[in-house]
């Protein structure tokens, strides 16, 4: 149990904030947790839980005195409280967020930050299909990906930072925004995209049939709709934010399953086996890099 | 432990044949059990796992005598097997199939029927990403559903493969060959057919990229690479015999996507929103129907 920051606020009490939270206090990395977020029904909760030793509902309260503040809201409110909080940090604070897309992130935030505020956006690669402050568990960020973007930080700074994170359970991976941009576009952005589209798709169908299609959803579907019950606003903000990159990999994509439809058109069936055979190996190196 | 059919045959020793085998010897429903499998390994693994009672290389060998055959082969390879075996099967038994599409099925079963073979092609929505005999466990059925096709069958002899069918574990449900098909195509062929497609646009992208996609795969993409890492063979099966309602269902899908793609690109973050909280409700109906 090593103290890290004295006083960590928590702004935005979400399943990632709320974790944030559960985990801090378990590895004992803070004096004082202070938390807040601008919806009365999360409060009520995160303050029925215990999720932190005092709630705000003033996020400029939270943040006063604090050495690290973790913004864990939509990418799309960040830049936004930025402005709120930023004016009311203590010198010499660190200040992070959480979100899914990193350029809009620093783009966003930049026009608001101070030269005596150390900021290192950052973005746990761990999240689950539920939200809000009752969904968060002490061991989310457990062995899972960490990415933090230095930028112009301090060294000592950064490695100061990278213990905090270390100490939730993560492993912690220096970035670039653009090139996490990218990753994170392939890996996550676009498979909820599409999830959100083919669960879509059956809500559009006639009555009897999309009732069989819920009855009978095989495991395919059911992984979709697992992913596809992810939080409404959350994704909205990924998609509005990482436009660039989610629609280049979007074009891939299509372009590589027009290819298989006119492979089935036209019953190609040696196109068909070749490409799930190579898709085969990729599941075998992400069993290999311990990521299942 | 009641016996339904004195002796069963299973032809094709793969992840669904090995668990019919191990599911009927768990619940007693047949004397003996013979399986057989065109493979040598597979032959090989299936008699060193002890899965049946007598393995026969030759599946004509196989089938002579019994009382219910099971083809659990590729649905590519169904109508030539059917060609083989069922000249050599005694009258009044039992033939039926587990393949994932149906009309293909009855259309190349059908010219290599006999008037005294009581004909019942199935699908057990039930599987893993795994495949071979090694990959069979008798838990696989369990409370899954298994849908029959009747056909012209007597209701007698449907209602008694019914119960060797609930014996195995599974819930049973009648259906036609085409509602059977267009459930599927969209429960279960349209996702794998989306799942190999984005783990193959990650397989063609430069190499470094392509190794942080792997390292770093957060939820989404690694759920997709479960999907597509299901046998090739079986799947480019699927696509080459479901072709009509999957192309159909595809055709739905990109249209949906082509919205939301739309949607991202000219920032109408509304759009985005309602579908992402409709889906949600999808989710919730899949759960509350027990099918999770």
């Amino acid at each position: 149990m090593t103290v890290i920051y004295d006083k960590v606020a928590v702004i935005g009490m979400g399943l990632i904030g709320a974790s944030i939270a559960l985990a801090t206090r378990r590895a004992g990395l803070a004096k004082t947790i202070f938390g807040s977020d601008q919806s009365p029904e999360v409060a009520a909760v995160a303050a029925r839980l215990q999720l932190v030793d005092s709630f705000e509902a003033d996020a400029v309260h939270a943040v006063a005195d604090a050495d690290l503040v973790i913004l864990a809201v939509p990418v799309g409110a960040v830049g936004e409280i930025a402005e709120q909080i930023v004016p009311h940090m203590k010198s010499g604070a660190v200040l992070t967020d959480t979100g899914s897309t990193k350029r809009s992130v620093v783009h966003d935030v930049g026009p608001h930050l101070r030269d005596d505020i150390i900021w290192l956006p950052s973005h746990p690669l761990a999240g689950t299909e539920h939200s809000g402050p009752g969904a968060g568990f002490e061991s989310l960020f457990d062995e899972r990906y960490w990415v933090i973007l230095p930028l112009d930080a301090d060294e000592a700074d950064i490695v100061r930072f990278e213990s905090f994170i270390t100490g939730l359970g993560s492993v912690t991976e220096r970035m670039s925004a653009d090139y996490h941009d990218k990753v994170l576009a392939l890996t996550s952005h676009l498979p909820h995209l599409i999830a959100y589209t083919i669960v879509g798709t059956a809500v559009d169908l006639e009555t009897q049939l999309k009732n069989d299609v819920i009855r009978f959803s095989a495991s395919g579907f059911r992984d979709f709709t697992r992913i596809a019950a992810s939080d409404p606003v959350m994704w909205r903000d990924v998609f509005l934010n990482n436009d660039t990159a989610v629609l280049e990999m979007l074009q891939r994509f299509s372009e590589d399953l027009s290819y298989l439809q006119r492979a089935i058109r036209w019953q190609e069936g040696d196109k068909l086996e070749e490409l799930f055979s190579r898709t085969r190996e990729i599941r075998r190196s992400i069993i290999d890099a311990g990521q299942d």
